[in-house]
């Protein structure tokens, strides 16, 4: 027994009625008992998760893959997880574990989205400076989720852009210590953040 | 004294007028013997070089990059010539050692193009199997050149398209054992590749 297999979370009314879940990277018991809270089956259920359980709990997370929409993790994960080196074959396997989609972050080499045999690659944005890496992966999937639940639109098209977005909010994370740039930032900042990334990428492919 | 050394490169007249220069990897005295040999400055001139010559040959080395428009080379080797850990730092120390341009190789994370301030990034190509990686660095050089020669532009817009298009050559290298894959390429093979690198970024911004 150790303090997280101990802790049950509550869910409060008013959030058991969520569309869009995120499951942090909690004991696979935990997120299981988050799910099983929610009082209709909620439009989306993201998960993080990490080598530590998939070290101790792997069962119980293969359980839990089976219940989610959206893994979110990283290649060292994916390959952890699937058994395979090829992101593109841990994909494919991954992908038959339970959820439709797959996001593996790759730290400063961006971040792939896999949806039913397509792929999408979001850049990260080249860093003159990290200050501090430290919730660069939280801040994705909280930007991530977060556009998601604003925009309702769970097309591949529109997972394409919450990437960004989280990718967009991420790049800010590492700026400042903790959330001190996260805090004060504007909607403006995020646009030209947003626009930075279609810059990074965009060419006319006239060959 | 070693064959490398003594290797003294003599250019076929027909060879001294040409406008694409690309420098192989090999020491930075047989490079320079190939400007040398130029009858006129070329269009543009592309250099290949590696940690080894910078160990052992800096000096010259950095004499041969102010004689150069665009050098070619990994992250690490961009660290060690930089000294900085940072490829955006690393990338402003570099040209301004005299190329205009700079490429930076990231292997299976793709490649960073730098031009006076701008960044542009191109992202491998996620393959489910490597062959065999040997030459996918030359590869690239090759085709990037190639295409450069081919369309004579060297704006940023067209070093781009220059970049994916080596990119390109490159993923189809490792597909196979040695050349083999590249000797029966058709220009529809290429097109097709060309057209899975604009697929696997492409998204559409309106947040």
């Amino acid at each position: 027994m150790n303090v997280l297999a101990d802790f049950d979370p509550v869910l409060p009314e008013s959030y058991q009625s969520s569309e869009f879940v995120m499951l942090g990277n909690l004991t696979p018991d935990v997120q299981m008992r988050v799910i099983d809270q929610m009082a209709k089956r909620p439009k989306l259920i993201a998960m993080d998760t990490m080598n530590f359980w998939m070290n101790i709990a792997m069962e119980r997370l293969l359980e839990v893959l089976k219940r989610i929409d959206c893994l979110i993790i990283n290649d060292e994960e994916a390959r952890q997880l699937s058994g395979e080196r090829s992101l593109v074959k841990a994909s494919e396997k991954i992908l038959q574990m339970g959820p439709k989609y797959l996001v593996i972050k790759k730290g400063e080499h961006g971040a792939l989205l896999f949806y039913e045999g397509q792929i999408f690659f979001a850049p990260a944005l080249p860093l003159a400076e990290v200050f501090d890496p430290t919730g660069a992966g939280d801040t994705f999937a909280g930007g991530f989720i977060g556009f998601l639940a604003k925009s309702g639109d769970l097309s591949f098209e529109n997972m394409k852009r919450a990437v960004i977005f989280g990718s967009a909010m991420a790049s800010f994370c590492v700026e400042k210590f903790g959330i001190e740039r996260l805090a004060e930032l504007t909607n403006i900042d995020v646009k030209q953040r947003v626009a930075k990334f279609v810059d990074l990428v965009n060419f006319d492919a006239q060959l």
